[in-house]
Formats: structure tokens, C-alpha cells, sequence
């Protein structure tokens, strides 16, 4: 067994990303996240800060915001006839994240990744959790103050990728049996939850130091 | 920061049972599993074995069954009035959990301690889950087989687990963040869950090798 691949899914705020991007680093492996955005973007025509939103927070629109949604001059939707935007952006999401794991050894952050790739032996499955008061500390020092309060934009976002995960996925988002490691990286600290994911994808690997 | 008390709730069949044991065995730890069924038995004057499917997988009873439950010369929940028979014990056991913790270095099975003992800062909390077919071996050769199937089995245990834990935390049992660390033990591999665990605890305690 060796792992090529690995999701790390997360809450906000936990610092899911800074541990995906060090573990790739460590490890040698691409690294992708806005990478997925990009590339989405490049295939489906639509601004990149559109699918930002709408490809880890969104569901499937109501039959209405799809028909406004399709009008004239909303992009390539139009050929797609019949879904929603939300879902025309999943196809395409997923058959890139599909494409990127087959390419090479890489870290993928959220956007169902641990889902969409659930029958790949090679895949290593990460979630990243921690308490309310250090996310919110990590939400301030990393991404600035705002007129929301931070517990405020935890339970939106929470809520959000809730939905988003349970409409696309049909699981609960956040349960242990998703994934093959869940780590609350208030406790354990951002350095150990690294250093425990190199250790299993090294163990597997053949490459222990 | 020092780990004093390890709770380790588990999926039926992951192992997690035998992984608690050896973390206890290697670590001189206190192993509480079975103990704690005896304990509730000398201070409830209940049955092992009535108590043992009572505390992990029972919810409240219904009126008419605390009713029968009550009934002369059905032991000491007599001197509870009002109680059922199943938050009789979870109270027994509440307050048994509580008192073990606060004796010394000790490593516990399931029976909600992750949620009874959720506001000490010294509490490591590990959840153990593996995928079915792993758990269905392991249930054959551990407990042996018998007339129902491996999986029926699984299915049973695991909604018996889901709905106690529930009534008594109303919590979902499995999410990642009731616990600081969740394994897959089918894909780790049950030395290599034992190995992390403590890692963890002789790191946050100084007691590294």
C-alpha cells in the first residue's frame, strides 16, 4: 500500500490548508487548491471568484435561479441544458479533481476530494477540525477583521459547507467514517498534525526517515 | 499540557477494544472496559450482563416499561422514583466514569466517556471506526460466528450505539469533533492506531523515547 493521494478536507479556520500545503511541500507532492478554481474556470468560462462560492458552498439551485441563471449571455451553462449551475460546476469539479489525482503524487484541499476520490486505494483521506476559540483566533490573524463576528462567520460557513457536502455527497459532513484520519488541530497543534500525516503516507510509502 | 485519561470509543469490530488495551499495557495506564460494568453492578445491585446492554445500548424506556421496571423486586431502582431503569444507570455510570478519572492514569472503553469527561483538559478522546469488512472479520474470530450474518450484526450494534449515544449526549455518534483524533483502523492497521495514540500522549506528557 502507498499513498499517492491525499484530501484534506477541513473546517474554517482550522488551518486544514496551512497543514496541506506543508505536508505537500514536505512530501514532494502538488499541491492543489485555488490550482481546482482556476482550472474550472479555464474549462467552464465562469469568473473564478463565482466558482470559489459556488463550488464548496453552493446546492443545487431551484428550478427558477436556474432559469435566470441560463439566460442569455450567463456563460457556457447555456450549453448544458437542464442543470443547474451549481451542478454543471460539480461536473466539472469533479472530473478535474478525478484528472489531477490520476496525473500525479498530490495534496488536494476540500471540494468533496475525500468523496469524489472514495475508490482509489491510493488516497489517504484527512479531516481537520478544532475548537470555536482558535478558529476564530486563525480566522482574524489570517484572513483580517470584518464586520461579522468571527463565531458569526464560523457557523455560516460551517452551515454552508454542511449543505453543500450533504447535497453533493449524500453523507454527513464531518463524520469519522468519511475519512481515514480526523485530527483537531487546537489540541494536537498544527506541527504534530503534520507531522502525523507525513508519518503514515512516509510508513506507507516505503520512505521513513 | 499532559494526558492523565484516554477515552476510547470505537466502531463494533474495529479493533478499538484491543487497541485501548495495549495503549493502557504500554503506556501503565489503568484499563477500565469491563471493570466499570462490575462497578455499576456493586453500587445498582443490577446484573452484569443486564447492565453491560443497558449502559452502552439502551435509550430511556418508555413509561409503562419503567413501570414493570419498577415493579417490587426489581432491585434498587426502587429508590429512584421517577427514574427509569436506563437513566438510573446512566447516572450510576456518569458518576463511576467521573470517579475513575479523577483516580489516576487510566485508558477507557465507549460508554460515552468522551462526552462525561468533554470539559477535562487532561482527556484524550480517540474514536476507532474501520471499514465492514474488516469489522465482519474481526467479529467472527473474535466473538465467533452465529446465526446472524457478520454485516446484521454490524447494522445492529452500530444504530444500538448511534441511538444511546444520542439520548444520553445528544451529540451524532462517529462525528470527528466529539473526539481529538479519529483512525481507521482497517486502513492503518491496528499496531499502527496503538503506535499514534501514544505518540501523542508520551509527547504532550514529556515521556518520549
Amino acid at each position: 500500500m502507498s499513498f499517492k493521494v491525499i484530501t484534506i478536507s477541513r473546517e474554517f479556520g482550522s488551518g486544514g490548508r496551512t497543514i496541506a500545503k506543508e505536508v505537500a511541500k514536505r512530501l514532494g507532492y502538488e499541491f492543489y487548491d485555488r490550482a481546482i478554481v482556476d482550472k474550472i474556470a479555464v474549462d467552464t468560462g465562469f469568473a473564478p471568484e463565482y466558482i470559489e462560492e459556488e463550488s464548496e458552498y453552493s446546492r443545487s439551485k431551484s428550478f427558477l435561479s436556474y432559469v435566470f441563471a441560463s439566460a442569455p449571455g450567463h456563460g457556457t451553462v447555456m450549453g448544458a441544458p437542464g442543470l443547474s449551475t451549481a451542478d454543471y460546476l460539480w461536473t466539472a469539479q469533479y472530473k478535474i479533481i478525478k484528472d489531477l489525482a490520476e496525473k500525479g503524487s498530490c495534496v488536494i484541499v476540500g471540494r468533496c476530494s475525500d468523496y469524489i476520490l472514495r475508490d482509489r486505494t491510493d488516497t489517504l483521506n484527512v479531516f481537520i477540525h478544532a475548537n470555536k476559540d482558535f478558529r476564530a483566533g486563525r480566522i482574524v490573524s489570517s484572513y483580517g477583521a470584518s464586520d461579522k463576528k468571527p463565531m458569526k462567520r464560523i457557523e455560516e460557513m460551517d452551515n454552508k459547507r454542511k449543505v453543500h457536502y450533504k447535497h453533493f455527497t449524500d453523507r454527513v459532513w464531518g463524520m469519522s467514517q468519511n475519512y481515514h484520519l480526523s485530527l483537531d488541530s487546537s489540541l494536537l497543534g498544527i506541527d504534530a498534525c503534520v507531522d502525523m500525516i507525513i508519518g503514515i503516507v512516509e510508513k506507507a510509502n516505503g520512505t521513513e526517515k
